[in-house]
């Protein structure tokens, strides 16, 4: 499985991705699945991936070499670094997502493997809004609105708690970051198929660039902090709630 | 679905459910998934449900006849007041529903449901160590042990990480039941399927005895204090982590 988060906020956009793969227990490998494209001043886009490797790879191979093509006379008349908006970028995306499970569909499903595949896209283009989009197999899309500032993919749920009771769009992104690091840990820590090294993205907004991109190991310092500290607030939140044992006495004295 | 949790602590056992049961997001309704049994000074059993609503009320109400039947002719030779130590009556539960399955359960997968349902049975019987099991359709059951001391059943994503970060056998019976609280309030808030009322039970070591036995509703103060409390300390909890925006700064500046 897979574990992608991305955050929509007042001050820009926080992506985070872990990086394993597996079909079953015994095969796990590891697999970039953030892409960056980035022309500083005028536009930043992430993506993300989940689901099946061969379809999404797929996919981020022709946007790609769509990129790398350009001008050339067979290239694709869009490209991500052309595109006028992210709002088409999601559409030419999900086309080919839509191809490819098209193409290939029954024959994954034949072998009794699922093909189904999600993309979470962002970024910012100069003269337009941040905006954040998640993208189906069946090159349908939704973009991420007011209501709820984040998007997941993958195992989803393990990290979802903490995101429903504290991101709002007014999170700084500094604190973001932090969030979408708990998030990803308590994957981590409660299910085997996501690990790291994490993939970490932030387009802050109205910068057009990747302020940052970095990756994430187990071990890196300030992760280690972020993941210990969560560790021991959590016990201590616990400690600190009021008690509930005069729930004992009630049925005593009944 | 349904989501219910029971924690194997030194001081004893605790178990919490949900009441919400849905064929679909229209069609919701409430059914008990805790069902009890006492002879106080001598025994007291616990099971919680998960999964399909027939079969599990199919064993339930089997297991409720056979008590009510004891020393009847039919009656069978063992129920729930009279099998000698808790693995037996896992082994007689698991087989009940083993039963079933095969009876109904083609019928049930050809309308397009899962007939699939798992049972958790605690509890302790006197001169007999606490014990916890839980119970597959297929009959097969398992122990809690000493590395994991909860077992969860229905939808347990979401309330996992807290469980896994802070139960330990050494956690006491107060903070057991405020954790098992938290816990299903994590899987209430980020999942419309699960929902209050709970019902929350204790069993507390050599009582033999329901120390606690009650339902507690959306809007019981304890509850309250606790789901309240607990959103104030992540939040908290969130902004007192070290802080990450140097990886800005190193961006910044390579």
């Amino acid at each position: 499985m897979t574990y992608c988060v991305a955050l929509k906020l007042d001050e820009g956009l926080v992506f985070l991705s872990d990086t394993r793969t597996n079909a079953g227990v015994d095969d796990v490998s590891r697999y970039r699945k953030m892409f960056t494209w980035e022309v500083p001043g005028e536009r930043a886009v992430v993506m993300m991936t989940a689901g099946n490797l061969s379809i999404t790879q797929g996919v981020m191979t022709r946007l790609t070499v769509a990129v790398a093509e350009e001008g050339a006379i067979d290239a694709p008349a869009e490209n991500i670094l052309t595109v006028p908006d992210l709002f088409r970028l999601a559409q030419v995306t999900g086309d080919l997502m839509r191809d490819l499970v098209e193409q290939h569909g029954d024959a994954i499903e034949k072998e009794g493997a699922s093909s189904a595949a999600s993309i979470i896209l962002g970024g910012q283009i100069k003269g337009q809004p941040p905006r954040l989009f998640l993208i189906y197999s069946a090159g349908n899309f939704i973009e991420c609105g007011e209501d709820t500032p984040f998007l997941q993919i993958g195992e989803i749920k393990y990290g979802k708690p903490i995101l429903d009771r504290t991101i709002t769009h007014q999170t700084s992104l500094d604190e973001g970051m932090r969030t979408a690091l708990v998030s990803m840990d308590s994957s981590v820590r409660s299910n085997l198929s996501v690990g790291a090294p994490f993939d970490l993205t932030v387009v802050a907004k109205d910068r057009y660039s990747l302020s940052v991109s970095r990756r994430v190991g187990e071990a890196d310092p300030t992760f280690r902090a972020v993941s210990d500290g969560w560790s021991a607030a959590l016990s201590r939140a616990i400690k600190d709630l009021p008690r509930v044992d005069h729930w004992f006495d009630e049925r005593a004295s009944s």
